[in-house]
């Protein structure tokens, strides 16, 4: 995050490099007869200069760095000289120490802001030098304007920051892993980029070590280091020193936002790897196949590999929550025949008039006239919804659980088991106190109490706009405006919403990130963490309060006839159709969760970057650029690709997803199935755009996915509660149940609408308030109906709350205190039951275990012969296949 | 666990071994003047026959083994042939081949089941010898029919495994910790044990490699593992190699359970420490400080210094709870006077004539009479309860936070963070199928559920016992009986569950250890967490379910007037008193912890070990002891002292106890307050008991306190559920807010006390059931109230539930929801408020990281120097104190 601020820095790959540094994972193999194939085309470049080394031919790039070397346009000085905070800072007039003849002839062409820059540069790369990095300097060739630095890592520097990295590297002995049955009958699926022949066999890896080198096959010394590994090497440690020890004093933060030190920086592109991931990855034609995890990380690194790894698990996952999701709606579908309450709506000898839905203008109703609402209402919430909720939230448990063991796996095939996250601080320069941080956490909670007010205000001021328009189209004498009123209304309100939620979510992760500089967290990772965090909070509140206010207070503060809440002087609060709001709910859900994800696919995630490729591309005249094409390197040419902004939106994109998807599963059964159909595409798009219009990121190691696993985890323990309150709060399910079990005379539905419904005495409108065409229905009302539990109006105590009301709301609770224990419980049960390691994973690491420590002992013992027979010399252990299994 | 079934096995140590070994911790320090003093005393063997080292006099003794070689008194040959599982089986008939001619000699006089013990004991030690121990043998020298093992492990098997083990040892380099001001303020509080000179030194540890002895300080080879890291050394990996591996085959169970395997081992003490820690912990006058826990760790091993640490955080945690607890009862006796409630029951204008409380014999009687118990409900039923529950589900929270940290800087401390706790699975030998494991799981399964219902039926007995003693003594026609009736049954049954609950304590940890042994886990690890959690399950089940009857079903299923419940015939299920059942559910809290601590405490854990060693000591007759304790070694006197049992029994009482102050803590404030009281004395007593009355515990490495942590956070999160069902439903609190804020005329709780009894109609008393002395008030009733929320006799519903009873219910469920809710939201916040790692270990931890890598570079530029001016032998980094803070 802050690296990238100073020299925007990308790891070199170039073909044929990693050809014989296939072992050591099973999935992560080329094919050897394509990269023959492709070694042997006319992709290879033919001028050796065009070859990843340094001059002299020898020396290999490891690294490349770029920078500005023109005239910048910005006059900023000012802020640039406070941000000269190297430890060891120069005079600006003193001649540099290490003086580059070629560079002191141009040192007078730049001005004192190129001449500052270029002094931090120096004493950058003098701090990389100490640090045993060999370097190469290539300015403005080709492409003016951009200097291009390349890193060189000896062999000693390499084996030194492997040791302390703990790097694990395979050693000589092979062992069998255990066959997995589930691979073979999945073997169609599996991307072809592995030879089965070696798939279950794996190098025996032990943390590498300078004093175990004949425990290594060190035969080649070029390629024992991948070149993810060598650049990963030379991008963690030295640069951390480089970057952040010495050179950071207490202007940390203005140095970090400082625009002068970003530069822009290239990528290479591993063209062999990538014509694979193009063919078996980033394609729509094999959507059903799974992902080339291995070559994913292989080429991207292992942050980038688990996000992938974790998406394809997750869709996986929703495919039976999909199909459970079908058959449940079906199961609606076929029900919706017999079911009584609908009806009773539906029937027209229940000759039943309902009160009014609005003041003056609108008149008395039919019941029969909501059929249809009743109707569809019914495909969302019946019997099976309650058995759905249970489902998901369990679902959503295998999940976290299966997710815990994929991980767990693809630490152990990737040797990351004793990684450990050396988590780089900066304490030791910044001292912030507790005073010091006041303000900005004081701040940062003004401003999130803010934001999410402004969220609420933004709800209500829609349900405002549904209210008043509503109240107008009822105004208008056409009644053919009248009929489609609602359908209008609810259709315009959910798509506003939705512009607003896509624009807000924008404007948030703004002031999201913004807060979190201010902040000044003292890791990288805590920065990460807490901008993940805010980012979360403001898009969460941002996607689901109109979900929430629809499920929860929509017709639930509307008062009674005669006595009608207002808003603004004189709206009537919204009422719900009357079979519950649940309906409305499933359109919202349903309009948020299609447009959500094909407005920011479509337009965000391919549109926009390919804008910019144009943008970039277009600064270079066509000519002259096809030229370029030629002659260019291929981290020149990577320079015109957008640059990789992190996987945090990715990650953010898909958990507002899940919690769509487990949030409020119980009113809207497909979603699911819409998210499955999503995730597909998604898996897809975002594979192309990885490959073809991203740089290639700098492969960060992690053994997890972070915060992102804890929001999951709180995610599907909210989701319980929720559900448990969309159920017996907005479903009709729990006053169905009572009223079988409490009231009803022969233990089944029938009477049901009718018990729902209260009575209230025409004579007692407000006065104003009574329908004008009062005898609408052809006849005159003196009692009508509205949906509440209330004493009718010749009780003792007219219009208060009935004891049914009072027993229904005690059944409600209590379902809730159920639901959300016992779905809890469960949860935990099954959370307990699968173990988080995989059988097979921890017998393989138990047997590596026993198989380090026998050859320790075969090696002291080799040893202890030796010296009795007086050879001294270490003898390496190459018995290779020894198979054990 | 097991391993204690073939050889009993316990680290040997003696005085004035440790004594230049005190770096590496800060508190774990010996104060050297002691130690001095003790040397030069008479303490010290003048026979150098009594030093522990082998009879040569130069190799040290780190471990014992005692077997037995009388003849043995069973005659159980079959089953022992079964056991003989040893890989390399041989035949009884041929001669075994390392055979030494002392034994041969004495072969003759063996049966054939002494045989073949020895032939396995010989099996056994040729495996050790393998992995490069050195044995001696000593039988029956002094003690008759006891032979012992002495054990050497020699410096290069030490540094083998010690690099297998990856053991953190201390460099040359000393660094300053970071100064802490906590400590310099509870300096006093502090055990006098350290030297403050090098209180605020750590030398920075690595683990340990052969490769890189020259980090270490190696000038003194026999102090450089200390003899708790030798001992350690020897018992984890080689034997485990040497038990379990070769010698276990698939009759393992039988193996473990096998009597004749089982031998007496014996214990040095190490006298030196042990006066420090007689003086400085296990001492009851100085209960107030803390306890020497880096000396309590280098005695008895990580696993037992972590317990006392965590007994030490609990109980120091409980101060503030106790503090709290006192002050709610003191408000609770302060405002009784002003408790509008009590005061209506006990003002005798309220002329209220209540229902019969058992049929026939008993007769109306007013509410007033129920004035003393009104009082003192009061006391534990007041608005500071509701606050009390929410303080002590953030209480536990803390205490677990508090817990964590404090486990996390122990292990800096102890240099266990890079600890890896390697499990011994025993897969390779036992292949048990899912269907070899079934009948195992289902008998669990059964007996689990069989012993439940068994405890469910306890409590229904004592319930039985109580009704009946009762309606007996109600018959009874002395007065002065029927006057304290209820408090003698109610006591007698509190002491009757109280016996109960000891001797099924008993009975169920057998059958637990028996079911989990039928199960055949497959590690140790995973039999010992296996066996705490059934043991758990059924202590806890039996320890709480006569409180939870109390609390939730007692006077809540007895019916109403004219249509009680009756159970067994005819007698009716108890009601409460008048105030509610918070009362008794108190008396119980109290009499249960009281009594199960004292009786456990001083029956079970002082006066059964001691008559146990009062027993094992008669064997040998007077005189000859006498003689012995002159000549006797250390480890032949410890012969004598009780075997270390594990912690598992002491964590179990402490677990219990945390459940009652956290469960129930709503109904009984003072619970905290008891359970301080009991653990100041418990640490001081289990000190004693280790100190003095078992054998020295084999020194476990652990880095945690393992499934203890889960099973508090389960009962911390169960808390909340409980205490919320506790003030919902228990107590009043619910009642007299909804009557206050929807009832009360005038805002008050005037009138509350009438508003919660309902009206009878006596003519409505079922035939037979009406009071025989009908006239006793008096005069003649004709309506009596009974504590219940129905309707009136003359409304259209006669005795229904009323519309205030459905809307109290919805109230108490709604408190439910809101509560666990909010107190859950506020642990999770108050988990993530709280660091896992204290700051200053996390700067600690990132200091030492960055001198290892500071220390390495200056080592590889040293290197490099030598090898310019051809100096190749590696220099060791000898700067001692260059103390970087």
């Amino acid at each position: 995050m802050w690296r990238n601020e100073k020299y925007e820095t990308v790891p070199l790959d170039v073909k044929g490099i990693d050809e014989d540094n296939s072992k050591g994972t099973t999935d992560s193999l080329y094919p050897q007869a394509a990269l023959r194939k492709a070694q042997q085309g006319n992709e290879r470049p033919k001028d050796p200069k065009l070859w990843p080394y340094f001059q002299d031919g020898l020396r290999r790039i490891d690294y490349v760095l770029t920078y500005h070397v023109q005239k910048p346009q910005s006059t900023r000085k000012q802020s640039a000289k406070s941000c000269l905070c190297f430890k060891f800072r120069r005079e600006q007039s003193s001649p540099p120490v290490h003086e580059d003849p070629e560079l002191a002839a141009q040192e007078q062409r730049l001005d004192y802001h190129e001449d500052d820059q270029r002094l931090r540069r120096e004493e950058f790369e003098e701090n990389l030098r100490e640090m045993g990095l060999e370097m190469e300097r290539e300015e403005g060739n080709k492409i003016p304007g951009v200097g291009f630095l390349k890193i060189h890592a000896p062999w000693e520097v390499l084996c030194r920051e492997a040791e302390f990295m703990k790097l694990k590297m395979p050693t000589f002995k092979v062992f069998v892993l255990v066959n997995m049955f589930v691979q073979k009958v999945t073997a169609t699926l599996q991307p072809k980029v592995g030879e089965n022949r070696v798939e279950n066999e794996k190098y025996l890896s032990y943390p590498f070590s300078r004093e175990k080198q004949h425990l290594f096959d060190l035969s080649d010394r070029n390629s024992f280091f991948d070149s993810k590994t060598r650049s990963s090497i030379v991008s963690t440690n030295p640069f951390r020193k480089a970057f952040c020890l010495p050179s950071q004093g207490q202007f940390k933060t203005k140095c970090h936002l400082s625009p002068d030190l970003i530069t822009k920086g290239p990528d290479v592109i591993l063209i062999l790897s990538l014509q694979i991931l193009c063919e078996e990855w980033a394609s729509y034609s094999i959507f059903y196949k799974y992902q080339p995890i291995g070559l994913i990380r292989k080429y991207f690194g292992e942050k980038v590999g688990l996000y992938f790894a974790w998406l394809g698990v997750y869709t996986q996952m929703l495919i039976p929550a999909a199909i459970v999701g079908v058959i449940v709606f079906l199961y609606g579908c076929v029900t919706v025949e017999d079911n009584i309450p609908s009806m009773e709506v539906c029937d027209e000898r229940n000759n039943i008039t309902m009160c009014p839905i609005c003041d003056r203008v609108c008149s008395y109703w039919k019941l029969v006239t909501a059929c249809g609402t009743a109707r569809a209402s019914h495909l969302f919430d019946n019997a099976a919804t309650v058995f759905f909720a249970i489902f998901m939230a369990l679902w959503a448990t295998m999940f976290m659980e299966h997710w815990k063991r994929r991980q767990m796996r693809l630490n152990y095939i990737w040797d990351l088991t004793s990684f450990e996250d050396a988590e780089v601080s900066h304490e030791e320069n910044v001292k912030l106190t507790c005073r010091d941080r006041m303000p900005a956490y004081m701040t940062i909670i003004v401003m999130m109490v803010f934001l999410i007010c402004v969220t609420l205000a933004i709800v209500f001021g829609v349900v405002l706009y549904r209210v008043s328009i509503m109240t107008a189209l009822h105004m208008s004498s056409t009644p053919s405006f009248r009929t489609n009123i609602r359908a209008t209304v609810k259709t315009t309100a959910a798509i506003i919403n939705l512009i607003i939620i896509i624009i807000m979510d924008e404007v948030y992760g703004a002031i999201a990130r913004w807060l979190t500089i201010m902040e000044v967290p003292k890791t990288d990772k805590s920065f990460e963490e807490r901008l993940i965090f805010k980012t979360f909070i403001l898009k969460f509140a941002n996607a689901f309060t109109p979900i929430v206010y629809l499920a929860f207070f929509r017709g639930r503060i509307i008062g009674r006839p005669g006595k009608y809440i207002y808003v603004m002087g004189s709206y009537r609060m919204e009422e719900c159709a009357h079979a519950g709001c649940l309906m409305e709910l499933c359109i919202q859900l349903c309009i948020t969760m299609l447009g959500k994800q094909l407005i920011q696919n479509n337009l965000f995630e391919i549109g926009v970057p390919k804008l910019k490729k144009m943008l970039r591309q277009r600064k270079i005249d066509k000519k002259h650029q096809e030229e370029l094409d030629k002659t260019l390197h291929r981290h020149e040419k990577d320079h015109f690709l957008g640059p990789f902004v992190g996987l945090n939106p990715e990650y953010m994109e898909m958990i507002i997803q899940f919690g769509m998807v487990t949030l409020f599963v119980a009113s809207f059964p497909l979603a699911p199935l819409f998210a499955l159909l999503n995730n597909i595409i998604e898996i897809r798009l975002d594979a192309k755009k990885f490959v073809t219009e991203l740089r290639r990121p700098i492969a960060v190691r992690a053994k997890d996915i972070g915060i992102w696993y804890t929001l999951l985890r709180g995610l599907s323990k909210v989701a319980v509660i929720v559900n448990a309150f969309v159920i017996s709060f907005t479903s009709d399910f729990i006053p169905r149940l009572v009223y079988q079990y409490m009231y009803s005379p022969d233990g089944t539905l029938h009477g049901f609408v009718n018990h729902t419904l209260s009575y209230f005495n025409v004579s007692h409108f407000q006065p104003g308030t009574e329908p004008t065409e009062s005898m609408h229905l052809g006849y005159k009302v003196e009692v009508c109906r509205y949906k509440d539990y209330r004493d009718p109006p010749w009780s003792d105590t007219p219009y208060e709350f009935s004891r049914q009301f009072w027993a229904i709301l005690a059944a409600r609770l209590a379902f809730v205190i159920v639901f959300q224990n016992v779905v809890m419980l469960m949860s935990d049960f099954v959370d307990w039951l699968i173990p988080d390691i995989p059988k097979d994973i921890s017998i393989q690491i138990h047997n590596e275990r026993n198989l380090i420590v026998e050859l320790f002992m075969k090696q002291e013992q080799g040893k202890k012969y030796r010296n009795t027979i007086g050879d001294p010399s270490p003898q390496p252990l190459r018995s290779r296949p020894s198979s054990q299994a």
